[in-house]
């Protein structure tokens, strides 16, 4: 393990509180900055012990560190790199934890000093609530981490960035921003949208003859919408096409119930159900 | 409590299985008779301690019971209660499991005798697992179970079903066999195939990067395709209408995507999302 001298987490919500409880659980750091806006969030992550110290201002934190990990919502984090790189030293390693990479790689590339710095990254890891409080230092054990280089990110920068993501427990793997997000339009986006959609299409005074196939079905519609909204704008064209593939899925389903065709209703359920139980072989 | 004498149970699978353990825990029967046609589930059921008796002859069994139980899968119930209807005695209780009710009320009611025995109920418990194995002495506590008597059927039948439910640990509501069939097709089987449509759009090779929104809204997608086969073709009418309902709540957040139009998604978002804190208020 390379262990780390100072890191700051900019943004100290669950998924930068799971990555200070981690860092420390494995002893992987010297010291803990948090980096946040609201005083009574940072002073909850103070106390949780996610991080050592706190600050409000993200230059005078990236001046003392060695690692920056960018946990803003995904409308932020070009800033907050930005403001960053600006300040840190040469040697700095940039990364973040957003759902989205394509713009925000790319803004962040128009600058120099931030290409020199900057390792996107995402960690397919999270939950419907928010906020330190839900933190968990084993947040990213064995869950995928998706980091974004670009041809002009320095190797070894990629490197420090793999063994950081690895270290806190991630399986990592690379891929370009765009397939990233063509790839997460489809296993996080769509689904997001899917139970958003699914929750509000049951009228209220029907919720007592809801069970289980609505409540699971529904789970991540509780999601901030702030941090959605931003998500779905940010990846806006390669959401719609995940939707209109959902679309085309509903409109066979339609066909076939409407016609009370049994064997190809059999056969739309049969790949559903054959796709999930992969998903299960898999060990989830 | 009012005790029951014998109790048999036609379909020993997840849900006749739990209805086995929840009576045999509640000291609310004499004695249980599992019917069934494959030796082997029979078996299983004995051996788990749902039944004291197995046999694969409806109408013997129907003959020694006060009350017979149908949870066939729903293409097989009409046919199971008027089997059972032919030999019962006169005070015999018929009532079933089944999550359509419209198509096999009707059915019944043709048949003078079936109707005076038979009080159709769908208690709102289940699971994406199979068989007795899986089977809960507690699977119905404070789930709602659907009675949906008709105008045809005899009042004391219907508060004799009510407490039959009740026992078992059932929050009992009556519902026209339409109205069930209409409220299940958005709270249950809308669910259901939006899960299963979800599970196949995303293609295997991504699976390595779906997470916890996947997983938790394709659950039901690994349900028995042939139970859900007869389900949908059953209540199709009112199932098409849920999923064009779906379906238009789609394309409001297709179109607010395209758009970029931040605050019509946060409208959207809002409303799934107020919908499901309140399921999840309602203790769920």
């Amino acid at each position: 393990l390379e262990r780390l001298g100072t890191v700051a987490i900019v943004g100290v919500g669950l998924i930068g509180g799971s990555i200070g409880l981690a860092l420390r659980s494995r002893g992987l750091a010297d010291h803990i900055l948090g980096v946040g806006r609201s005083q009574s969030r940072l002073d909850e992550a103070c106390r949780l012990g996610a991080i050592d110290e706190a600050t409000t201002d993200v230059t005078r934190a990236a001046e003392r560190s060695d690692v920056v990990v960018v946990c803003t919502p995904v409308d932020r984090i070009a800033d907050d790199v930005l403001l960053a790189a600006a300040t840190g030293r040469t040697s700095l390693l940039i990364t973040d934890a957003g759902s989205t990479k394509r713009e925000l790689v790319e803004r962040v590339e128009r600058n120099e000093r931030a290409r020199q710095a900057f390792v996107g990254a995402h960690p397919i890891a999270g939950s419907e609530r928010q906020g330190a409080a839900h933190a968990r230092a084993d947040l990213f054990i064995d869950r995928a981490c998706v980091l974004t280089p670009t041809a002009r990110t320095p190797t070894d920068l990629v490197r420090r960035a793999r063994c950081f993501w690895s270290n806190l427990g991630c399986r990592v793997v690379e891929m370009t921003p765009v397939a990233h997000d063509r790839a997460l339009a489809l296993t996080s986006h769509l689904p997001h949208v899917a139970a958003s959609a699914l929750a509000s299409t049951i009228p209220a005074e029907l919720l007592p003859l809801a069970a289980g196939a609505y409540r699971d079905g529904t789970r991540v519609a509780a999601a901030d919408g702030t941090l959605w909204t931003a998500i779905l704008v940010e990846n806006r064209h390669s959401v719609c096409e995940s939707v209109a593939k959902l679309q085309d899925r509903l409109r066979q389903f339609q066909a076939a119930i409407q016609a009370g065709d049994e064997p190809a209703l059999r056969r739309l359920w049969e790949e559903g159900r054959s796709r999930r139980l992969e998903f299960e072989a898999a060990g989830n």
